[in-house]
């Protein structure tokens, strides 16, 4: 029963966030995920997985970026509205000062030119003779060779996560397929003997399980395939083997409740009950989520979440996040955030650091965060008044009103008017 | 051959932003999406079609939020680990200011208490009686009736994109399926001669064709299906098909390419020849993506974009972004923006709204704004080393190095090194 005296005496240190991530990370030795080849088309928001480095110059050589006449630009020194000039039209080479080629956007530019007069400034007077009106400088309306890239130069860095504009690039290099990471694959998991599925009857002893659907929602929003290992109760064995068949079946598992220090609170001892080394840590020095606890076994990592919403999605994001953006091999943040100013003043507890949600909003171009509300970590409406947070640094007793912040969103920005 | 005269005139006149957004607004009147009825665990990211309004308060009664001792707050005042006290432990309500109900998360607080030890702050000696250290408020780790949800509190406002947390706001309430939007349709068809899909080999006249994989990845990004209606020659008649093709299997039709003053662009013609009152607007006072036009026909919507890619996603921002939103009947502007100092100077041009791709990052706290490329539209590594744009209002040459200007993020922020 010494497991149980110790639990019961509540957590004798809390370890910060940052020591808590290098000590997980450091011992952590994941498989790498493996790489899929996928049609360009479906590759929307996936992490390439390779370097891509041009082939080719682009453009292949210079070529005219609109519809109009090649020329030599000094043949148009002078020229207005009030002084047009004739040029001939030739097909081949420009040789003369007085010759213009009929081009069309992506044309290669003629040898000789080094200008286009857009199809407007100039008015054909018949098949041999066009009469412009407008000067062009050497380069203008040219798309140079090489000019959006150079031949070898990298242009998606493996780890990026491809967005509309990656996809362009990768088929104006003539790529129609691409190899990604294979999506990780999260199992998310509820304890709690007073969780039931959302739908059923409810008795007073009852809650609703929300975790699973908050998690499974913000693991695909990084890209992960989510893996429902259902509710369990607060049994050790019957959490053991949940876990274990998570650990079989995915590259992560995610469990809520049963984290804190009380009788009930099996998880920690399941996951150390599964092998070695178990709980790497357990009690952060943060509000909310306290009783995150991080854990390794058969070289797959656990994070053991609390069971109260808002602290699960905290500690999601402190911990998870990281882990998923690592494995996926990216190496930015992937946040939006921005500073804004306080709207009201807020107290927080020292030595912990407090993760605050706000409503950030913009009003008149300038930025302000509305702290939704201060205290509690089970409130779910907040999360839903909230569109980002902020963090109170452990050595701050609490914010004042109009200090700038830093809010860090988890949804687009809102107006004033939705307060 | 009157057209093709003016035509080649170029833009008589160029329509602010505003302007020609206030038009097509006022003259469009779409058709309202229907609803579907789909299953709360595939509905992150779909639009909710009404408002969910509580039907009962949550908690739906005070209860623990914590495994502890529920007691009357009172009994503990004056406790201390040095100054302990010993309660007897009952199984009914709480009478005497000496009494506590063993309790576990989520159970109904019993008659008379008004607040929760945590386990960890008590040490049971025997079955009756439990010894605290911890003083505990009224109301400390008790959730109240209605604290997270009042009944007849609308928890969801249609139109809001569903994100996890309204997941498990929904599950909470006992929702298992939700009434969302259908999934604008939006046809996506790129016109030019000089197009040819990827992967193929290229003549010195072809060029890749890259619009349709972006614009589309932009629309599914938004929530719409996208649907690909090809690339067509600069040929009215095939434009027209076209374009007919999509207004009956789509709600908006996007094109790019064909959209400037000269001979081969023939989509506003296009636009004009499939009906009342056909093309709107042609000719925005803004760089790049000045030839954008906006038309109606059968009351669906026709973006006319720029064929340059870095144009027509310029144009897509403007003009689509705002027009599916509404479509969808999102009332916000689902932007992620920031305010940052300008790196360097840019110049603009006066009486044209710049919008300048930019990479925003964030260093020692401080963000920063590092313009990308001042000039051209068609360069498009550009847009994959930039994460966001800037608006250079029509009043300004330029902007100065040191300004704080808004930035708006089509991409997470960077560090530094990402430079």
């Amino acid at each position: 029963m010494n497991h149980v005296l110790v639990r019961l005496r509540g957590f004798e240190k809390l370890t910060t966030i940052e020591e808590a991530k290098k000590t997980f990370f450091k011992r952590l030795e994941m498989d790498i995920l493996e790489n899929v080849k996928i049609s360009l088309k479906e590759a929307l928001n996936r992490v390439i997985a390779e370097d891509i480095i041009a082939g080719k110059d682009l453009p292949p050589f210079d070529r005219s970026a609109v519809d109009g006449y090649a020329v030599k630009a000094q043949s148009t020194f002078g020229v207005s509205q009030f002084n047009p000039k004739k040029l001939e039209i030739v097909n081949g080479p420009i040789i003369g000062e007085n010759q213009a080629v009929e081009i069309w956007t992506g044309n290669p530019l003629p040898e000789g030119a080094n200008a286009v007069i857009m199809l407007e400034y100039g008015r054909k007077i018949n098949a041999k003779i066009v009469e412009v009106w407008k000067p062009v400088a050497p380069g203008d309306n040219v798309s140079k060779r090489g000019e959006d890239i150079r031949k070898g130069e990298i242009v998606v860095k493996a780890g990026t996560r491809l967005k509309p504009h990656h996809l362009g690039l990768l088929a104006a290099l003539g790529f129609v397929a691409v190899k990604v990471l294979r999506k990780p694959r999260v199992a998310v998991l509820a304890t709690g003997n007073e969780l039931v599925e959302p739908g059923k009857t409810l008795t007073s002893e009852q809650v609703v399980e929300v975790n699973r659907i908050i998690l499974s929602g913000l693991c695909q929003q990084l890209g992960c395939e989510a893996v429902d290992l259902g509710i369990v109760r607060d049994d050790l064995e019957e959490i053991t083997s949940r876990i274990q068949k998570g650990l079989e079946i995915a590259d992560i598992v995610i469990t809520t409740g049963g984290t804190s220090v009380g009788i009930k609170d099996l998880v920690p001892e399941a996951v150390n009950k599964l092998g070695k080394p178990g709980v790497i840590v357990h009690g952060i020095a943060m509000r909310p989520a306290m009783p995150t606890a991080l854990g390794i076994v058969q070289n797959k990592p656990i994070i053991v979440l609390s069971g109260n919403p808002v602290a699960a999605m905290i500690g999601f994001e402190v911990f998870a996040k990281p882990l998923i953006l690592k494995m996926l091999q990216i190496p930015t943040l992937e946040i939006y955030a921005l500073k804004a100013k306080l709207t009201r003043k807020v107290s927080s507890v020292l030595g912990r650091r407090s993760f605050l949600r706000v409503y950030a909003y913009m009003e008149n171009g300038e930025f302000y965060a509305s702290p939704v509300r201060v205290m509690g970590s089970s409130i779910l409406s907040t999360m839903s008044r909230a569109n980002g947070y902020i963090i109170i640094p452990e050595n701050r007793g609490g914010l004042e009103a109009g200090e700038n912040v830093t809010v860090y969103l988890f949804n687009y920005l809102g107006g004033k008017e939705d307060v």
